[in-house]
């Protein structure tokens, strides 16, 4: 009873530290009408590009989807009974990454001026967050999460200042700042939190599951084909560099798909693949053009990128999650970082090739607004290529740095489980969240 | 058999109807081109302001997902049977509403132009009858449905061109008109209908059903998330005030389902609320929204009021349903009054509140849309704002009488089932709809 | 194990063969600003139209739908387990028909240039596939429908090159090259594949499933009556044609969902329809109106086409699928005859007779739009009226010449599935797709 308790009066104190937040600091953004982004302002030529030039609230909706995306997505490994307290990150995370990302970019005389631009910086913090979450599921409880997820919208801001704003570096659908750090972050923690002998059960549930699985798989599936495309290209500057994030998107998407029916007959001897194996794909095919997406990938690129990252990412779960698991004592519950970690890194990659390959003949107007210190002469292409790259490995130290330092609070003895877990059991979620709970 | 071929011939002759009507009465719109709506036209200054000056039809087809965003909600609490049923509701609903407020609205010479904003009102109008058809659904049968809908439709058209063109009322996301009067309409129907001893059946029914359920609840919850918070703000006038209503209406429900997590605890002793108590927490954040939504809530008064109808909400539930059952012999199936008819007449307070603080300072230019009349110098704020809060109790009169009279006559002799009713029961639809049939 | 990798080295075959001729024939589209289209690119009119003067890449992430929609149609027939391999046809048949199409319409100096446009026209090539799969779902394996798409394809696009370019038909919403040309295709395939003796267990399973099925269902109404109606309008030129193509196809969904309630009771003897029926009246009451619902078909007139279209759909269940199969010996496993082929033609037929009708006067300077030709007086009233009329017996022989060409294809011995069939119903998906294989 003290502990149920427990997580209603963390969430009561984080939500009544919310409103104070709020009242204190947010204020409505002045006329978020184009071009009044007073120089002043602390926010990321990126950030000015994408919210104060585009005709405003037209595709937020649209964006905001992404956390729901990846909570579809989830579903599909953990069904219905993780999207409880999936839905209480994501509702507490929004308003949480509206403050902290506010003091970064949108601070201005002691007041946080919130718009259309917050809403999608805020839910690209809270997908980081949920893919952190898919790295731990169901070896955390609830109260833990809230923890997590107060911490690392904190790193991952730092780290998109860092690269955005203060390199100058090109990710506009957040290969590295989002897929990257995120998987490698949720990973570090679950490394922190390694406890053997918890396993066997879980995957006879999973087992058990299969068939709703997979309806959620197929609706995960189709989601992620409807909306991501549009949803890549939305924070990108121009229509015109738009129409090339779409398709490349689109390309991406359907190669890596092909890619599934092709490797799973030999790696796994089941004819064709289960729609899980499907849904990642579908989901790595979309991370790896995260960055390079607004670039000149051309659509063939677009497919080959899109194929070899659809031949790896089922690679990766069946040699090197065990591998994981085995050796470096990483257990990876919705295998992040297949779907996340390494096609992150992949499109980073691609998107330092891209930019070494920029020239203001291929790009034309583009180029202003994909590279826009290149066009404006201060910095060459090799010298943008070498930044685009070195973020990568940044992004991996304060991922690590960041996943070990929350590990270490969340593993804390205030924070686990009280031993009256059997009760719980009862109820549905509680099953699977804290049923399977690691600390004896 | 007889008793089957009431309910598809009602619908011919309901539909032949239509049709009828349609060809004498409705054309369409003459070029819904901007600001070409004819002066002598009685259309609302609100509708005429939201339908002509916008461009166009772009955002329909987003509208017209409220009521099924409705029929999604209800899905969790009766699951696919009851879909059947609610598709017709919404099927005859909508022609019947462009034609009743056609009547109202866009008449001339004899004529109903119908455009885009013709299907956003009668939109509208539907999900005022969905609302409703929540407080009495598996205690009447269809041909009683489609007679509510019928009246409800009417009375719902009246209350709405009382409120919004004769007395000036802002309510751009309905607070009143649809939210507030469905609630009030349908608790009423409920209450003339009442019939002791039918309830213990069906909660055993619905413990059964509670897996499905979930899967439901979280496609509704995230259906609610993804589109309602376009939804609110579409049918605000410009883009700017757009921007405010999509911020409010995130940060209230946001906010609302933290709440849940926070009192859930608490009254129910389960650790983490259930996916139903959550997609209901989003609902009432929304509807408290409808009228507030576009004025100067601020975010963090947004992020209070969602929090307040998040734990109001629950404890409705809890504490009220019952006594409203027990003391007041009004059952009430889906929970509409704590989903709707509360977190309607909380917005309406808010709305009136906010009236009385709008100052041409801090609305700016906005006033002008938001109050039109306030900003013409036609009235003061201290009128508007008496205005806004007496059309709370003109509207909970309306529905209130309204209610009775559509319940007398779904009471009449000639619309009960006949007594041949155990051989329905073995079809699914019948055995949610009609096989708790309240007239043994 | 031999027939599990054939399907994956074809995969891997059509994969590399696209990649391959995206390398070298496939570029960007140059700035796909309004009115560049060069003069001497062989676009057809319409297609200039409707992709080079319309706001670029706004829509097509709601276009790109149509094919998942169909998806989500046909899961409520199928369940997930044909989700698998109808995500593989998508996905190999939106690369192939952006090279198909681009051949014929965005062919200049050696080079496709691909845009916005060229992703909508795969989609609607994918959607007919889809189509005709429809109707031999279950009775042939993977590795012929990858086949069926690649020869399917070729012929669609054919057909539509001769109906749109080179005879100008207006076919905006494609009743006529998607709807009817995939229905007969896919029923003269199945014709050539018929094979006796092979229904019996199907229909078992199905009933089995009917719950699932219903929750699918559920979803596929909703889907469409979302999705679709912004989706036919899509496609037509300019926003004054838009606001009558929305609705039209509004008007047409509702009349025909009421009219199967009319008829199933009457038909079916059941009280109230199943879901699977009014979803297949949505879909029905959407092809009528592909190739009217730009033109001037008035509110009541798509009242009565979908009202009657809502009639003949479920007429044709009952009564001429089985003729259908006892005596043509075509079986139809999802119906696609009653749902898109017979609603295609009455669409075609309604659009001749509109514009047979169609003037000046009521059109306005919607003339020049949805007929150029005769509004540039180079063609009359009646001319248009006869093309678009000729061109249904033209689009009925073209399908069933290339159902039948596609079905010799198919038929042929190495095609076929290897004797150990058992095995593989142990994996849910080809306890679908390919254990009831129907070639001993």
């Amino acid at each position: 009873a003290a502990w149920r308790l427990r997580l209603s009066g963390l969430c009561f104190l984080l939500q009544i530290l919310n409103i104070l937040l709020f009242a204190v600091f947010v204020r409505y953004s002045p006329e978020s009408s184009p071009g009044q982004c007073p120089p002043q302002w602390n926010c990321s030529r990126r950030n000015q590009d994408s919210s104060f030039q585009q005709p405003g609230f037209q595709d937020v909706h649209i964006q905001v989807l992404l956390s729901f995306g990846l909570l579809v997505a989830f579903l599909s490994r953990y069904g219905p009974g993780s999207a409880a307290i999936s839905i209480l990150i994501i509702a507490f995370t929004i308003q949480w990454a509206v403050l902290i990302q506010g003091f970064f970019y949108f601070f201005l005389n002691g007041k946080i001026y919130v718009g259309a631009q917050s809403m999608v910086s805020a839910d690209f913090c809270t997908a980081a967050v949920l893919i952190s979450t898919g790295a731990v599921l169901g070896r955390v409880n609830p109260v833990q999460m809230l923890l997590l997820s107060l911490l690392e919208v904190t790193l991952c801001t730092l780290n998109e200042y860092i690269l955005l704003s203060l390199m100058g570096v090109s990710d506009s659908g957040r290969s590295l700042t989002v897929h990257t750090f995120g998987a490698y972050f949720g990973l570090m923690v679950s490394r922190v939190l390694y406890q053997p002998h918890k396993d066997k059960r879980k995957r006879e549930e999973r087992q058990d599951t299969r068939r709703q699985t997979d309806v959620f798989a197929v609706a995960g599936t189709i989601y992620l084909w409807i909306f991501w495309p549009s949803f890549t290209s939305a924070t990108t500057v121009h229509d015109n560099a738009k129409d090339w994030a779409v398709l490349n998107t689109y390309c991406s998407l359907a190669a890596s798909t092909v890619a599934t029916f092709i490797l799973s007959p030999v790696v796994y001897e089941e004819s064709t693949p289960r729609m899980v194996q499907i849904q990642d794909a579908a989901l790595a095919g979309m991370a790896v053009m995260g960055m390079a997406g607004e670039m000149l990938v051309t659509p063939f690129g677009a497919l080959i990128t899109g194929f070899l990252v659809g031949l790896i990412s089922p690679l990766g779960f069946r040699f090197f999650t065990p591998v994981l698991h085995s050796r470096l004592k990483i257990q990876d519950t919705c295998g992040v970082h297949n779907i996340h970690g390494l096609p992150g890194i992949l499109g980073a990659l691609l998107g330092t090739l891209l930019a070494l390959m920029a020239t203001a003949d291929t790009y034309g107007d583009r180029l202003e607004l994909v590279f826009p210190l290149v066009a404006m002469g201060s910095r060459t292409v090799t010298d943008q290529a070498l930044i685009q790259l070195s973020a990568l490995p940044l992004t991996l130290l304060l991922a690590a740095l960041g996943g070990c330092l929350t590990g270490a609070v969340l593993k804390t003895k205030v924070l686990r489980c009280s031993p009256d877990v059997q009760y719980m059991e009862n109820t549905v979620f509680w099953e699977v969240k804290l049923g399977n709970c690691w600390y004896g």
